[in-house]
């Protein structure tokens, strides 16, 4: 009884600290491109994991690494950007992970700041190595397409 | 001593599961509404909750559904919108919890977007044959009036 | 070996409970300033708690709640104002901790809002009385300087 017990609440237990993982995880993406820390950014993702954001097709950590440096972010940085993601809807089974949230990208425009591009992220994430760590994210702006739609839809749903 | 120790673990673990399921409730809206999934939408509420907005009482699923579905709500995800909902500050007691957040509402405009509202969020929940369900959802513009305030003021207090 | 399992269930449990207690907290800011509880917001301070934001440096509890119930702050929830934070990436070690988040300010104007400022919020926290309460937060635009950058760079590194 005490082992039955004692075996539940470690799975439960797990359970709650691989979503949280996940969720960190996600929270730290926007503060880590915003401050350029390309190295720590690309960790999020897997060796040869991939982000598919419209124009822009990566295929791994040295690819999203890239990004960070290009000169194009790199401008948005000098300029002020905000990569701002709200909280992730995740679920786990075993091993592997899908998530999804909505983001909206914030720019510096004269004395204030203006909202470029409202997004819909949909992140599959692994186990590997013991840590939690992105092998697909797909984004797409919320501009009425349906690949947007899709995205929440099934992202919410765990698949 | 280990009875003692096993229940307390059990209690605590409790607590924090029904916060999270609420907390993913709450950031399941945002995604859900700007996708279309009315029906998934309207599975948040409980079978007579409500949703009373400015302009717009809801007293039921079906109802919260045929907003999801209506001409102004389709009108919004066609032109591209993002219901984005904040971290929500959640408290249980039992089987019912109070939670809130504030939340902005993004809309495509031009080539870019716009914030045309922010809005304070106070949640009422029942747990409902096991199942965390809103009962009643007051949203309220951030404009300077009271009524906005206090749901702010309430939620976090957890009344 | 079941004194062992529970105290370690005791002890990744009250980890995840020190996070989400620093997570509720900092999602409370928001709400709280915005609907003018000024002393609700100083109590998220420790005594003599800090919090230095662009033209403004406040010292102690009675600091903050001095800036909420400022003219200039009392404008903002007038005028209409959402204080918008998103989720924290927190790092706890024993009874200090830090915190980073990214942060939009969002004013009513005219008929719709706009973005004033987006920020990045770097926080220290203690758990003082049993209870964890901000020492220090710094808070600075995200407007190209390199001081934001370094907020948020060192606050997801947990320093």
């Amino acid at each position: 009884m005490t082992e039955e017990r004692l075996a539940e609440l470690e799975r439960r237990l797990a359970a709650m600290e691989d979503e949280r993982a996940i969720e960190r995880l996600i929270a730290s993406y926007g503060p880590l491109v915003d401050c350029g820390e390309a190295d720590a950014a690309a960790q999020l993702w897997s060796t040869d994991g991939s982000y598919d954001v419209e124009g822009w097709s990566m295929r791994s950590r040295a690819d999203v690494a890239a990004m960070v440096r290009s000169d194009a972010h790199q401008g948005l940085i000098g300029r002020g950007c905000c990569h701002f993601l709200g909280p992730a809807v995740v679920t786990v089974a075993g091993d592997d992970a899908v998530a999804v949230c909505e983001s909206i990208l914030v720019l510096r425009r004269g004395d204030g700041f203006s909202v470029s591009r409202a997004g819909a992220n949909h992140f599959r994430l692994q186990r590997i190595d013991g840590r939690w760590q992105i092998v697909a994210r797909t984004t797409r702006a919320l501009d009425g397409q349906a690949e947007a739609r899709d995205l929440l839809a099934t992202g919410v749903a765990g698949r």
